[in-house]
């Protein structure tokens, strides 16, 4: 029993200009490894029989499952359900099913069938057509050869439908090994200084270490195995991640996907406290974090975008005398102004950015990169600077990241 | 002149288990078309050997410049260099001042190389190093048998540094022929009614006529033409330019590649007018528009994150009542948050988005994507409502186009 050898192949030129983000894609590669299955290659190719010949030509060649997604529709840049009965030597016919049900999908609109839409009733005569209940362009599912081929609409909902109803379901009955994976988000700490905690990758064997840095997500470390017995290979998966568990645990914010602004949130909804941003350089980059997360209305109570000086002084309170005394942007000042958003705001807990993004505004003392960030809450005030040293994109985004980890700790402390 | 044959690699098995969204090959794409290339192939392939060296032999024979990225770090995982160095029958050897720079990136946060970092200075001996300005691993650039083949890390910022400012130079130099393009930048218009304002893209011809449409940018239109003569290249774009610029006149923010709020930040620069933000569901995203502009600090004064109700009223003003009687997402509550937000900051004209983002909150008679925009200045109050039917992620992206697209037309009419 080996492990099944999956193909993938996105057709459209909308993808290959940048017009189109191929989330399909994604999406599948997902499924696929949530099921235990692994994607093995992938391409993209353009609304050009040729190409679209050679790779299909290729992929069956080299893999158990073939899965395409594009080119079904109706219009005259849709190929691939042509292309594919000549590459079957198959041909084209008129199946009155499918059609009918075409009609039906039309008629339920109050629509009759627009001549090119007739089209996708033609069929390769020895596939098996994927009903689409989401939509009217028929998948294809050839089995020859002891493999298969899905050829499926590029529209979200009728691919993923046909993905989940269809093709999944198929996987399992010809399925002929098991893979399983653990993912580790850390926070706080470089790849590198990951890498020497744990150690060799070897030590680990045979499940597979992979190091996946972020600079908005810190990095992220995923354990994957693959094997013939479903209880076997789960079992050393689960060793193998306590070890790796036991090296790190000070780093790691979740076993999920979750990102770390949404543990944040998880942790403080559980205790019932509020949080307040107060941000100079970021500009409600920070805010923005936590905001995105459906739900953060019962956490998040407000964010200060105080980019001025005044704004600094209005809205938080900070004192002038500090801001001339010590600059903007310096860690007295991060102080005051979490400690002022924690006042305003009538919150629990407070964070502050304020810093010099760049790529103007660095002197010797504070260089571009330079960057104070302040926590408060009932228990006081911390503070803590950081140097980036990239340009003002990443220098801001990095910043983001920080204070992050900064109030993750402060409530892992508590 | 022929066209450039493009591949593109994506190395990477997080890409292919679903854990990572591609958006290195979507913006490499897009970057390539911006520039007037086309992206004919992509595929994506594990961290594994053999897979690698088939598909760099596959694109090496029929591609006349090959990108890849991913695979260039530190960790036993990155295994793209000495892939290369292998199949191109080469070897690795230490380079000191590649060693140096490694060096020196580490120095300037305090840190000393760790051992695996190191080997990101074994180098390709035929190959030309791809300077890294954003982080530690170089990029390789091998230029042999008439063809050029690129290898960049997978880390966005530093691989888009690289695409930016050695590659598209380099293809430029490759490049026969001349081309030249014009690039016009919409907003407050769907590419459909550009579409119908335009006509036919064969009225333009031989210029070719692309939309790049954008849920953050608006639809950029591209005129693009090849050619000999650079004389009468350059005439006959301009000609056409001239055309579609009568037609679409009234959408157009600018014909460079600035952002709407550059272009904002610009002309408020100009007159001298700061500007403050008071948002709700956009959560800071909308100031981070205006923030993440280098010297935006003379125009953008502060953003108000209100995304509570007491935030409204404390930090606006907005009247508890006026909450009550028509909830807080209402065109007479982004009215009051604008006007709040002008006259609490001082400034001479705010902007405010109150809205549903979804998934949940939303109502019969107000739905979820349902956003309410103010904009407030000394001539009065302006509100206009939108519904958008994405899911939340894209309901705050396009209501901080929406937000940048009025403001940018107040001060048009100004």
């Amino acid at each position: 029993m080996t492990e099944l050898q999956i193909e993938l192949i996105s057709v459209g030129d909308e993808i290959l200009l940048g017009h189109t983000l191929d989330t399909n894609f994604h999406w599948i590669a997902n499924q696929l490894a949530n099921s235990g299955y692994r994607l093995r290659w992938h391409s993209t190719i353009g609304d050009n029989e040729s190409d679209m010949r050679h790779q299909f030509r290729r992929a069956w060649n080299r893999a158990d499952v073939v899965i395409i997604t594009g080119g079904l529709g109706p219009t005259h840049d849709d190929k691939t359900r042509p292309v594919l009965a000549q590459f079957f030597e198959d041909e084209l016919v008129t199946r009155l099913d499918l059609a009918k049900r075409i009609e039906d999908k039309f008629a339920a609109r109050g629509l009759k069938v627009p001549f090119d839409s007739q089209k996708m009733a033609e069929f390769p005569s020895r596939a098996e057509p994927i009903l689409n209940k989401e939509g009217s362009a028929p998948g294809i599912h050839y089995c020859e050869d002891n493999r298969d081929l899905f050829s499926l609409p590029g529209v979200p909902v009728e691919m993923q439908e046909m993905v989940t109803n269809y093709i999944l379901p198929k996987l399992n009955e010809i399925q002929k090994g098991v893979f399983h994976y653990h993912i580790f988000r850390t926070a706080g700490i470089f790849e590198s200084g990951l890498n020497e905690l744990i150690g060799s990758p070897e030590l680990l064997k045979p499940v597979e270490l992979a190091y996946l840095p972020s600079i908005d997500k810190g990095v992220t470390l995923r354990l994957s195995v693959s094997g013939e017995d479903e209880e076997k290979t789960k079992s050393i998966l689960a060793e193998r991640a306590d070890q790796v568990r036991n090296l790190i645990s000070d780093f790691i914010f979740t076993e999920s996907e979750d990102s770390l602004a949404e543990v944040i949130l998880e942790k403080m909804r559980k205790h019932n406290l509020k949080l307040a941003v107060a941000e100079s350089c970021t500009g409600g980059l920070l805010s923005n974090n936590f905001v995105c997360v459906p739900g953060s209305s019962d956490v998040f109570e407000r964010g200060f975008t105080t980019y001025s000086n005044e704004s600094k002084i209005e809205l938080l309170g900070v004192e002038a005398s500090t801001i001339e005394k010590h600059g903007a942007v310096s860690g007295q000042v991060a102080s005051a102004m979490a400690e002022g958003a924690l006042e305003c705001a009538g919150v629990d807990i407070a964070v502050s950015v304020t810093g010099i993004a760049g790529p103007t505004g660095g002197t010797e003392e504070k260089p571009v990169g330079h960057i104070f960030f302040g926590i408060a809450d009932k228990k006081g005030t911390y503070t803590e600077s950081h140097r980036f040293d990239g340009n003002r994109t990443t220098n801001r985004r990095r910043s983001v990241l920080t204070a992050l980890t900064l109030l993750w700790r402060r409530l892992k402390e508590q």
